[in-house]
């Protein structure tokens, strides 16, 4: 079996490198940082699948991969996912990634390398290679990441139809949306198919403007507020909430009202949104079930690697009816 | 050395219960753990601090343990506590400890077995006894938890000046203030103690209603509506800024104008508060700093278990003018 010293003699480095590469201390030049980690894969050197095969040497731990804590969407499934987490003898280490891809990159090793049971990811900054690298049970929130990695989401497309009702039974003629950046293989692209399948059905056309998730809010409200006075809409679908919050405050400072002149739809329904604007008419993503979802299957993979799962798992959302359609 | 059979046998239960009392695996009695944990304080088993002991044995993990990543405060500092352990090489284990004892006594003891370097904690369900006990290096955000723990705070005493000076300057005679729980010892007191100092300052009373944290947003609601249609009072300062958003969306319902008939000023102004509600006065805590200053300290500890620290480290706060005073 390969020891720390194997590999820093075939790296060409100290076994005090190879150690902190592992354990990503220190300041390494990405170099370093690929010698050791290829001369880790020459001698199969796999801290993680050793030790799931060395009885009781589980560590409990679950890595989770997400954008950020500070979104309260984020923040609930976080929340949620730690209390499930706990309540069966697990703890999380959290990894906010942002749109930093080398973070991303760097915790993926540090979770290898400090030997997770297994990884929950809902951030898409790194491309399908480095997913399949990874060699632990890995569930996937919304995203699409690899061939062999689960994703569970809620059901995206059924989101952008009831969206996309509710514009229009609220008189809604000329709608449009505000996407994220769509993604190729990204199940959040169904809330746009859907949005356009209903519109379609009743010959209506839409606009589409794309304010990507890592825009900050006062560039979005710039685009947005553009949008308001340039165009002659009369119904927004966003498909997340804090983007329908700020068209609201666009809309206040405009002097359009809501929903006489704007109906507007929001994506996401969290307790935060519930509790603090219960105005806003949106689509709430079962949460709760979501994560109950990806551990049930992610304690599966950790018990049984080679367990046959599905590719997707497609929970239903609910429309929550506020004032901003009606 | 104590071994896990010593400890077993001491308790009279098996090696494997002892390790799932360690990992918190599996369902448990309180009888059980609190048996095993005798076991180990009496032959001085302290994974820990053997850890520690033994050079390159330190596992770059930290426990931070707090309310919860759901609400927007919480979730912004453990984002920015994730985000400075990382740069320095440590990753965090996250406990939502919410306002459940039994919880952050599992938590704690969870941490104290898996070999944390340390611990970030701004909980309070346990009293002082347990914190005293842990024999970690632990800094507290804004709770007095043991005479022997740090706590880094923003300067309360100063924010509840801020508040009464905003809410007079904007021309309220009848000030309330809205607080969480008031504890003892508890640094957070100081908001109420600077509001009232001022108010006495200009000779004017306030009346105070207490809203427990863990109140759902509901009640809450309940509470402030009946406040707002029986008092007359014209101005409120929230501890915190959510009860500030339940104030407004309850004044609005009762066709009260703010500021004009109330005025009012929350407490925290996290981004997302600055971001999606901006028209709301409140005293913000530099929660960058703050981090900063707790990772600091704690780093500072581990090094050095003995180094002398400071009981308060006390960070000014900011008052940022939206147009619910003015």
């Amino acid at each position: 079996m390969a020891t720390l010293d194997d590999i820093a003699k075939l790296a060409g480095v100290s076994a005090t490198t190879v150690s902190r590469v592992i354990n990503n201390y220190g300041s390494l030049s990405e170099k370093t940082k690929t010698k050791v980690f290829s001369a880790m894969q020459e001698l199969n050197y796999q801290p993680n699948s050793l030790a799931r095969s060395l009885k009781g040497k589980k560590t409990q731990l679950i890595g989770v991969i997400l954008p950020g804590v500070s979104n309260p969407f984020f923040g609930q499934m976080v929340q949620e996912i730690e209390d499930q987490l706990f309540k069966k003898g697990f703890k999380m280490i959290l990894c906010n990634a942002g749109n930093d891809a080398q973070k991303e990159r760097d915790y993926l090793r540090m979770l290898m390398a400090n030997r997770v049971d297994g990884i929950i990811a809902g951030s898409h900054n790194l491309g399908i290679e480095e997913y399949q690298k990874v060699g632990l049970p890995i569930i996937s929130f919304d995203r699409y990441l690899s061939d062999n990695v689960p994703i569970v989401s809620s059901d995206n497309y059924q989101g952008g139809q009831l969206a996309a009702q509710s514009l229009i039974s609220s008189g809604s003629k000329n709608p449009q949306i505000i996407t994220g950046s769509n993604r190729p293989n990204s199940p959040t692209n169904s809330r746009l198919t859907g949005f356009k399948d209903v519109l379609e059905k009743h010959d209506l056309s839409y606009n589409l403007i794309e304010l990507p998730f890592s825009s900050s809010p006062n560039i979005k409200s710039l685009k947005i507020k553009e949008l308001l006075t340039n165009k002659k809409i009369d119904g927004i679908f966003c498909t997340d909430d804090l983007t329908a919050l700020l068209v609201k405050q666009q809309a206040q400072a405009l002097n359009l009202q809501i929903p006489t002149d704007i109906r507007l739809v929001g994506y996401d329904g969290t307790n935060f949104i519930q509790n603090y604007h219960p105005e806003l008419t949106t689509i709430m993503q079962p949460i709760t079930d979501i994560v109950t979802m990806m551990i049930d299957l992610l304690l599966k993979r950790i018990d049984d690697p080679d367990c046959q799962l599905e590719k997707n798992y497609v929970l239903p959302v609910k429309l929550i009816m506020g004032k901003t359609t009606l």
